[in-house]
């Protein structure tokens, strides 16, 4: 989808800034022992602004997984100095690391609510748990009152949040313990199609219309189905991080993966595990520093490449713990590094040729990788 | 395979130690926030000392990818603790990491070789590589002179190694440093009849009879080939961590993920993203709080379960990023966690659902898990 409205300006700005050229050489200048994964935290804070200013009231940032991958320590920060004051993480774990990466003020929610156990954490890190269940509010109230909260209701997708029957009982009660927020998550909002959404949006609004607590409905597809969606606060996620349904979001990730070796296989011979690739001509093969222990899953060996500046090389065979094995025979000269994320392709075309989403691409990226950030 | 020999009665005296009850309950006595992955470190043990004994030489033990995804700060100790005295792992990186946590003493060998900008590293943390090509070689001889090596070769895999040409030019001036080891690694040992196996063989035989050296072609599934594949050292991984083909491997890693809430759903009604299942019948569903960003692929949806004690509970729509939602419609009490990995199901078995390997289900536990070690 594309973005209407003034955060396209700002993101076309953005990119005419950003080097998209795809000629352009390695992005390292050392010799590359090491994968290079490097994130662009201005692609970021941009992506960011852009949903942030199509939101028709505040935006907060989603920050869950490490950031989706790309490290909370430093997009949470990158995001705060843009102006986002409200984060959502998965976790009380995740909200504890949180708020000590960006010390006292912002507001930051726990999407799994109250968990038994975590009132101590919840507490001293000033967490803000939304509540999916009578048992959670219970828990809650009984061991942090006064301590601020807020509910998460079950619009149609019946997998977090309180049920409308759940709801309709605690209802009262919980309005006088003076919720911060009134939430709910759509199930379908990247079809914008889809009859869910509409079903969601009429649910979530018999549910909350009349409380004066505020709301929050969309995520990032959510906020590109329109003003109606978006109520007082937004929750952009995976377009921050440059992945659909956010179609003009600038790209985040890149990463380069060494060239340990070249050779020349002959017709017949055999390449990786299980002998799966054959060569039927002469093939000039290049095996890589990276496998699926880096998140590069298996099943990506199908129908994946790596590429070098303009040429795409395929992968051959299967994909290693730490080696995959890719075909160069068309490169005049094999270069340092192979990207499998860059101007030519990116987190959404991997997700792709995996038979997965963009999501998992990103919160898969291995613990191995140099990362190095810029625009900060 | 079944191990013969020595190995096995080792493994079933540790086997009647272990408590697989698969009816007793939860792991974890404390309420429940985080999911909960426990490493049998004795198991690890166990499971390596099966393997040595059966080898008919040295055994090393294989760390590569933070031990197989276990943990190589306690990997690593428990197994030098058992008597490995040799460990492999991909990356110099990695080595550097291994050195820091078993001190001086054991050797460190680098599969991924010698690359460019490692020299430092390699000479301050002592660490072994094995050379891959002759520009590897060129490097290392250039660099650090004197210092212990090994060479890989290429046996037919055409991933890793000098190819038979490249070390027919290079052999005499190779030995003449005198390498640590001569080694190289089977494309197909987990299908005991593949041709190949042979075939490697007498490639590799051909290759290093007579130079003297120390040699090493055997990692599990080549050690569970017999004695001719073992030569004087051997390099156990996969088998170690409880994973095929070692079929009588005890089992190594036990995964409780927390429930957060459990709801009936009414037929007609659908759970989770995209609307991917619709409830046919009345239904409970526990959402789970664990979800790709932890390793868990959304490949899993189509056919994964989660286990309360021996009952199986299907896993409902697809997985997201934090949170998997499952059928409970059949337990009389939902427990506080659910096990992914247990005695009623364990890496491979979860593989075989995703359409893997166990060394990926491995390889993928994610960073969010609480992580307790057992047995050390």
């Amino acid at each position: 989808m594309t973005l209407p409205g003034s955060g396209q300006a700002q993101l076309d700005r953005r990119r005419s800034a950003f080097d998209l050229d795809p000629g352009t050489a390695s992005y390292s200048k050392h010799p590359m022992a090491q994968a290079q994964l490097s994130i662009d935290l201005a692609a970021i804070r941009a992506n960011w602004r852009a949903l942030a200013d199509f939101s028709t009231g505040e935006a907060a940032a989603v920050v869950k997984a490490n950031g989706y991958g790309l490290g909370i320590g430093r997009v949470g920060p990158a995001l705060a100095a843009e102006g986002a004051r409200r984060f959502f993480v998965a976790m009380t774990d995740e909200g504890v690391t949180l708020r000590r990466v960006l010390g006292p003020g912002p507001e930051i929610n726990i999407l799994g609510g109250h968990m038994a156990g975590d009132a101590d954490q919840i507490r001293d890190a000033d967490l803000t748990p939304m509540l999916n269940s009578i048992d959670q509010m219970l828990r809650h109230v009984e061991a942090l009152p006064g301590h601020p909260f807020g509910v998460q209701l079950d619009s149609g997708m019946n997998r977090l949040g309180m049920e409308p029957a759940e709801w309709a009982a605690l209802r009262d009660i919980a309005l006088a313990q003076s919720p911060r927020l009134l939430m709910s998550h759509l199930a379908c909002a990247d079809e914008p199609d889809h009859g869910m959404n509409a079903f969601q949006l009429r649910t979530f609004r018999e549910m909350t219309d009349g409380t004066g607590v505020p709301r929050s409905l969309a995520a990032t597809g959510g906020i590109l189905l329109g003003p109606d969606y978006h109520f007082e606060l937004t929750r952009p996620g995976i377009g921050m991080y440059g992945g659909m349904p956010f179609a003009d979001a600038l790209p985040v990730a890149t990463l380069a993966l060494p060239v340990i070796q070249t050779r020349d296989v002959s017709p017949g011979e055999a390449v990786g595990y299980g002998n799966a690739w054959v060569a039927r001509v002469p093939t000039r093969v290049a095996t890589i520093s990276a496998g699926y222990a880096d998140g590069i899953h298996r099943a990506l060996a199908a129908k994946g490449y790596l590429w070098a500046g303009n040429s795409r090389c395929k992968i051959l065979g299967r994909v290693s713990m730490d080696l995959i094995t890719v075909d160069v025979t068309a490169l005049e000269q094999v270069p340092d590094a192979l990207h499998l994320l860059g101007p030519k392709q990116g987190v959404d075309a991997v997700a792709d040729a995996i038979g997965t989403i963009g999501y998992e691409v990103l919160t898969g990226l291995g613990s191995r990788y140099a990362r190095t950030y810029t625009g900060a």
